[in-house]
């Protein structure tokens, strides 16, 4: 069992863009920060501003109650957690894996875990670097309750909204991978609107006002939807998914007239045609939710 | 020429949901509202509260000096405006096309409307009905600047924000275009997402407070990446395409061991390999643009 000199001190696994924001924050609350990278010389301006760099991963988790790692999937989490002698180190103490994958590579690493005595959160950061350790960074958690309470002080400095999302350790990473799929097809549709526009003459920056306006209209969107997908009902008599797919085809057509790949609103558009083919022509366009997994 | 009296009255062809609310807002406003639809009908709540309804298209565009035509594309329009009886009507006259197509076609409208002496106004219309007549209403419009300053009293009726893209006929088609590609691509992104979270048993209503804060980002993203976008400049170190393409990979495969079809991110990483197979896996995202229509 860690002492509580150790429980108030943190390891920071991976000095990326994102491990060094989080030893940032860490240092700037006063969180005694050691410090650990596989490749040296990401380490020096942490030393700077007081992070202890050590030069292997067992001395660095050793150092204290909680590990935070990281890297850049859970192939490179196991690569430096699942050796002996770190795995040895960690006995007693607690993992905090902020390292983005999928939910069933969570729910391994909770078990590897289990089997070595280790505690083991899953976390997901949902808000790019420069958002930590200030009021924007947004972190989902989850895994044992009681864990998370234990070392919820420390977390907490990262700032932000800090939410525990339950006991199932897959369950940050399934929040992070949906809400990673709203964004990078929303910014493939930016790139492609922006391509289409270039190719009509319209710069970014004259058409940048109108689509912040548009996507402004997204979280009023999803938030007046939500019920009606959870209950099947996708009544939308106003903005029937036949409206939807005749937009589709233009952008279709028109980008191709340019040359422009239109592969990802072709497959958008062939969902909606499957909608109306089985009948739901009516129905509003998140319907295609019911399409991809029926209930 | 028309009258005055005849400037300050309207008509509207095509009462649809959109059509029906824009002759409210026009009502609301005391303009004088003639109305004609297709198909009979849709037309008694609006008699009620004013409106003149009128048996033929070529009644109604003789009744005003401006005709407001909201249909479901332009081959409904042409349907419409293309018969001798109401092209001869609509002589020396303006038509404000607010139907979506392609432009194109918005093109070849003013080029028809030119040949047969008719003013001619391209619009897009891009927020849903209920924002017609209010503050939260979006219009853009294209074609002669004159012509629009002209009727921009009886259209600025129609609430909201009214913003004239220039006299390129085709402008306000173009941005409509590359505006709904934003919108429904990333619906498209919020249907699988919705459909993955239920496989992984989360709710719509559980992830829609954390997809609200995710798009709440988007308007953001656009106005800091507009500038590297115009001058070529895609160099994003913190968030470089081969973490989006990561990324990416997870949702195909976690959706897909669900078997819910990937077939829009699929889409969508296949653009990013491709950028990151070019060389470019240390720029940000958006260079996926330059993919889709090199400079």
């Amino acid at each position: 069992m860690a002492s509580h000199t150790e429980q108030s001190a943190v390891t920071v696994l991976g000095l990326g863009p994102m491990g060094r924001a989080l030893a940032g924050a860490f240092l700037d609350a006063g969180v005694r920060t050691t410090i650990w990278n596989r490749t040296p010389g990401k380490d020096r301006e942490l030393v700077e501003r007081g992070a202890v760099s050590v030069p292997s991963p067992e001395e660095a988790v050793a150092a204290g109650g909680l590990t935070v790692i990281c890297v850049v999937n859970y192939d490179a989490v196991d690569a430096v957690l699942r050796r002996d002698a770190v795995t040895g180190a960690l006995k007693g103490r607690t993992v905090a894996n902020l390292s983005a994958d999928t939910p069933d590579r969570a729910r391994d690493t909770a078990s590897w875990a289990a089997e070595h005595g280790i505690g083991y959160l899953d976390g997901a950061i949902m808000t790019p670097t420069p958002t930590i350790g200030t009021l924007a960074g947004v972190f989902l958690h989850s895994g044992p309750e009681q864990l998370y309470r234990e070392h919820k002080p420390v977390l907490d400095t990262l700032g932000g909204t800090q939410t525990h999302l339950g006991e199932d350790t897959g369950r940050a990473a399934a929040y992070d991978l949906a809400l990673l799929d709203i964004f990078w097809t929303a910014m493939a549709g930016y790139a492609h609107a922006l391509a289409m526009a270039r190719a009509e003459g319209i710069t970014a920056r004259e058409l940048v006002p109108f689509a912040k306006g548009i996507s402004e209209i997204l979280p009023w969107v999803f938030e007046v939807s939500a019920e009606g997908v959870d209950s099947g009902d996708y009544t939308d008599s106003n903005n029937p998914i036949t409206s939807a797919a005749s937009s589709m085809s233009h952008i279709v057509h028109v980008s191709e007239s340019h040359g422009i790949d239109a592969s990802v609103m072709r497959a958008a558009e062939g969902l909606a045609r499957q909608v109306i083919g089985q009948g739901h022509g009516g129905s509003g366009f998140l319907r295609v939710t019911e399409l991809l997994n029926p209930r």
